[in-house]
């Protein structure tokens, strides 16, 4: 598939592989701190990790001692702390129990709460029916002609 | 898991399952017309619509005609919205084949990109080191107690 949703989907759209992804933003970078604070098996870790080299959303590195190595985000990795943020918002507001999330997210400078959002290159807030749709340069399937005329609202079923 | 991000995978972090909810933004409410774009075997389609109405990400409802029923979108569905937004425009970014994306997203109203971001409440755009993370109401677990100080930088391993 061309599309870019079903494109990141299948590189990170797997479970354990946010997760680390979500550990290397929280700072971790050791092959055995990731197996701890994830408390996943070592050949499943060990496989995320390498495919997360591999696409490049993480890099390997020599850490101090030896055979130390130690795994850190990539400017592509780090380029999906939106999605990150976009799925902890909706958990916290959607899936979190009785008590409330387990953690909450602030801004340094201010204290201030978090949000992620949809927005329009000037600023404004953008909601699901404030987008449209439009075949890009990539569109070559026939199947992305159903975007072509998106202007009367929602592209009917088909 | 109590952690917000590892419940939304739970729920949504499965490549089809997103990929149906794709198609829910883009307006599909039929069965045969789901089928039909993602190209998806209809006993896996069937099991992840099964999913995500039990879930409350999309409602079943009687359409014109007999035995029609269409899926649609509740407000929790709807709310995922930056998640699937925040997957395109990193899929755009580093995925794309050589052509470009196959779909842009505009606003509707001035024609202007579309762009998924980390805020402020105040409004102000935040990088990963710009956010501290603090426990939370729901910070039961002890693993939540590495999240008591981390004002200083990142948290260390383990």
């Amino acid at each position: 598939m061309r599309c870019s949703i079903a494109r990141s989907l299948d590189l990170v759209g797997e479970w354990w592989t946010m997760l680390v992804v979500r550990e290397a933003f929280m700072g971790t970078t050791r092959f055995d701190a990731f197996q701890r604070n994830l408390g996943i098996a070592p050949n499943i870790l060990s496989a995320r990790l390498k495919r997360l080299v591999a696409s490049g959303v993480l890099q390997r590195m020599p850490a101090g001692g030896a055979r130390r190595q130690e795994y850190r985000l990539t400017e592509k990795g780090r380029d999906l702390f939106p999605v990150l943020m976009a799925l902890l918002q909706w958990g916290d507001r959607w899936l979190a129990g009785p008590d409330g999330p387990p953690i909450r997210l602030l801004d340094r400078a201010a204290g201030l709460p978090v949000a992620v959002g949809v927005r329009s290159s000037d600023g404004r807030t953008l909601r699901p029916d404030d987008i449209r749709l439009v075949p890009g340069p990539g569109a070559r399937d026939v199947k992305y002609r159903r975007f072509a005329d998106t202007s009367g609202g929602a592209p009917p079923d088909g």
